[in-house]
């Protein structure tokens, strides 16, 4: 199928991109480099250093025979978005377009009117473009469990049967995210479930845990189209940054208690995930959501499995509770459901300490590049 | 105290300046005449020629003694809000910038992308302004009943408490709006909440039904001073609209079954509703949300109301269904709990024979004015 990707320059744009070209489908990539520019701006580089997209494309292309196709150009801007529909003729779009970082979200006024503006007009323009270009096309939008927070009761599939002083009805599943990134992709679920029912778009939204890893099948063949493996405190997912600390010599930051529970999944889970969606599409009017993610665990959990797989490579990882920037629940309940894709054919791969030990190996050889100053928190949501 | 009224050149905002003005307080009102534009553009003037801002503001201080400060300009421009919070220092912030039609948000691209980034941006701005210039100020934001939609289950005031497999957890009241205006509101809501409880700001939202009215204390002091009142198929209300098609000899246009049932409140209400929220305002970091609405009524019912009261005046008032243009449920069961300003002090004036008598006369004297091409429907929402 033709595969249009909304961010393919990205930590889960670009092994997606390779992932559907392997499969066999006909891929394009649009991205602006937005993440590169505010990791620049932060100091807060990969830890490995990803060439451009083009490049990216010809390298693979090389190893793998397959081509990818790629726009550079600005989604926020709907003349963009209209032309690259009209050129590709998606029969799916994968929106990944978003400024991904909660920190930088709630850095200050310019940072946070920039996540704003831009997360939430990508996605305007992605509806409009399907609805008027392309309306037959599947729209697989990256959400994130954070949309919900952490509610007191089981957080359902994306959907909450209520019974009320005797009636029942069914409700998009509430939501209450702990920051302003988080919630753009409430207000996109929001803009996406109105024009789905009204003009009869079929989307799958995908609400995400975090994400760790930096091995795919097709990231492999060649280091250089190695994911962008962030460690810092703006872009660095919680696991990759504790075993970027582990190498560094540096104590696992925990913020505040620790026992805050979210779930997770791993790179190569992502891949399958968003596969999956693709090749089983919603149907035309139907919201579909499903809970990404494989497993949950406690902050302190974590640490703990990252501090054993170093023991078991020698390496002497200590753990420090530091004041936490954030403003969240340290104790709290977590049961989310994530039945839909394993339906679907997902096969996960757990958090082992095979997994944390590759890891492991990947940052040791790459440890001269650790700069310690990216990896305490330089935001506070207070 | 030190009033701020974004958007108070609108059918509610200059009344509601001119209220609180005679109440004694200090009101700057800020708009930058987007709804005239847009009425021009779509050939949608109102009833009764509305002058500037300025100009009104003149013709109340001299009728009334009190003065109203204004400023124009765009307030989805940060700066122009950013000086106008600090040359004003306001207490209260009653936000109705937005552009408020339905229909117009459902035209085209260019109307739903205008509609979109004017409302989110100024709301935007508006929570920023008072986090960082104004942090005690009370935000009164008017929201709409059409946030909620028509669910199967009571609509409670702005949170829902649910029961879910043994667990118990209270949540926004989950919302699923009919139009891309109304969405924007829900946008706004879930941005206000999430800016309330990381931040501490102070916010009463009113989920407002469809206001009807052409007469207050103030308004009634002198013609030029009146709301803008509008009978077309863009910005007119349906009781506004039908009493003018009552007037011009027009069957009134009934969309489809016309069992949609909605909450209703005479203009003279909202005022009451909006100075008792300011005069009791909101805690730091509450989100606190009214319905409000004094009466609810099927569209059937309301040409009945209409017709009745045209027939007591001697004008023969016709019914007719036409397509429906909009999306919606033509049947649906809908309760909304409407307890909150009442037990603030809300002294209701209901639909009566008077109330309905009464704009029949006003617009009798001004039926020269009526354009009859701005009644049926322009906008269809498939």
């Amino acid at each position: 199928m033709r595969v249009l990707i909304l961010g393919g320059d990205g930590y889960l744009g670009w092994p997606t991109a390779m992932n559907f070209a392997a499969a066999g489908h006909e891929v394009t990539v649009a991205d602006n480099y937005l993440r590169r520019r505010i990791a620049e701006a932060t100091d807060s580089d990969a830890l490995l250093p990803a060439p451009s997209l083009s490049e990216r494309a010809r390298i693979y292309a090389a190893v793998s025979g397959q081509e990818i196709a790629m726009r550079i150009g600005d989604l926020s801007d709907p003349d963009f978005m209209f032309k690259l529909f009209k050129e590709t003729a998606p029969e799916t779009v994968i929106h990944y377009a978003e400024q991904p970082s909660a920190p930088y979200s709630m850095r200050g006024f310019r940072e946070a009117r920039e996540t704003f503006q831009n997360n939430l007009d990508v996605t305007f323009n992605c509806i409009w473009a399907v609805k008027d270009i392309a309306p037959d096309a599947h729209i697989i939008k990256l959400g994130t469990m954070g949309e919900y927070g952490t509610p007191n009761i089981d957080i359902e599939e994306g959907w909450l049967e209520v019974e009320h002083k005797g009636r029942k009805d069914t409700f998009l599943y509430p939501r209450a995210a702990g920051s302003l990134y988080h919630t753009t992709k409430v207000l996109d679920t929001d803009l996406l479930w109105f024009y789905v029912r009204t003009h009869g778009l079929r989307v799958t939204d995908l609400m995400q845990g975090p994400v760790y890893g930096i091995s795919t099948d097709e990231a492999d063949l060649d280091p250089r189209l190695c994911p962008n493996f962030h460690y810092d405190d703006i872009f660095g997912t919680v696991v990759n940054r504790f075993l970027v600390q582990a190498v560094a010599g540096v104590p696992l930051t925990v913020y505040g208690g620790g026992g805050q529970t979210r779930g997770y999944l791993n790179l190569r889970d992502t891949l399958q995930c968003v596969r999956l969606a693709a090749e089983q599409p919603a149907q035309p009017g139907e919201l579909r959501i499903f809970n990404q993610l494989t497993e949950t665990f406690t902050v302190n959990e974590l640490a703990e499995r990252v501090q054993k797989a170093g023991q078991q490579m020698g390496i002497d990882v200590a753990i420090k509770s530091i004041a936490n920037p954030r403003k969240e629940k340290e104790e709290h309940y977590y049961n989310p459901v994530h039945s839909g894709l394993a339906e679907l054919g997902l096969e996960p791969h757990y958090l082992s300490e095979t997994v944390l030990g590759g890891m492991l190996e990947r940052i040791i050889e790459n440890r001269h590049r650790i700069d310690i100053n990216r990896i305490m928190p330089r935001v506070s949501w207070s």
